[in-house]
């Protein structure tokens, strides 16, 4: 038989995934490598599709690689201000959209669209799934960063062939994000970007189509 | 000041992370609606490029349509079957891989990859952050199920158009899975595919690249 989980911990639960947020504004103090090592233990726990195992995770700690990344950031943020609607410019401006100054810990996380982990099993309609399983990964790193207190931001407004550049890593693994870690300036149970009055929560997604 | 998640939270959220399991054998008495509820409200915290919530949920319950998801299914394992190495076919014609023709409660999940909610944001040089978003939804809803009891098998051996027209949606929404969900006939630590001997865990992606 396995675990059963109690109100309390099911309560908890709603309460980590509420404040999860996406952190943006870090404290510079480092993040202890063994308790970094601890979330790496429980990404291994993951789902994938076949049992593949896609996602390669690198640190980045090279102050050139992280300015490379940085300036990737600002010219891939100057041509989507410029995509933006007129009237929506200086709010887009005014948003803080990542913490890649700050953030102690930063990782690139791509996916290993070639790996023969899995035997090809789940995937022959729809390659997407190994993507999709790094996708999972992340999000286990997420909450039980969270749950330790640690803030993430994932930046997605870079341009993913440089990345794999600046990272040198293969150029067939298929960059799926760039995450800041760290301890987070502030807590917030809002996300930023509906405290900031760009877009605030809805129910779209929240009715359940019937069929 | 937000929540302080303990140790003994943490060390239960690790317990939660190990035995969520892909599931394809279950119970056919039904799951609670108010408990789908409340899971589909956990779902609605979570994260989405842009705030943009792209996550579409259909319920799958009738009969017919069932039972063109099945024949889908079907369908297209045949085709992944014989792809398969000779020597392993006579192994995948073993494993069991959904559970479609007894797991209570069933749903198609797809993506709006044209909604205007989060005025684009973060999604200018990769679009496919709205599927990803729609995966950590669904990654949400996992392990929320499973801190209930509940088991969730993602079924991605299926032909994304024929599902939604199946399901008779909106052909633009992008599929990105089936999810079969139920309580479990029984309760396992290890991957189906690996107690099967299809495919172990293995540290693939388990080496953090320095970078």
């Amino acid at each position: 038989m396995g675990p059963v989980f109690d109100t309390v911990f099911n309560e908890r639960l709603a309460e980590l995934l509420a404040w999860r947020r996406d952190v943006r504004r870090f404290r510079t103090d480092p993040v202890p490598p063994g308790l970094l090592d601890r979330l790496f233990d429980v990404v291994q726990l993951s789902p994938s599709v076949g049992n593949s195992q896609p996602w390669r995770w690198a640190a980045v700690d090279d102050p050139a690689r992280r300015q490379a990344v940085c300036a990737n950031f600002q010219r891939c943020n100057d041509v989507a201000l410029h995509e933006q609607a007129d009237e929506r410019q200086a709010a887009y401006a005014a948003l803080k959209l990542e913490g890649l100054r700050t953030a102690p810990a930063q990782f690139a996380i791509f996916c290993d669209v070639e790996t023969e982990q899995g035997h090809g099993l789940g995937r022959a309609t729809m390659p997407e799934t190994l993507a999709y399983s790094t996708v999972l990964a992340i999000a286990a790193f997420w909450l039980a960063a969270r749950a330790r207190g640690l803030g993430v931001g994932w930046v997605s407004i870079l341009d993913p062939a440089a990345i794999n550049a600046i990272v040198d890593v293969d150029p067939a693994w298929r960059f799926i994000a760039y995450l800041c870690v760290g301890w987070p300036e502030e807590e917030h149970i809002d996300p930023e970007l509906a405290r900031h009055g760009w877009q605030r929560r809805t129910d779209a997604g929240r009715t359940i189509l019937q069929r």
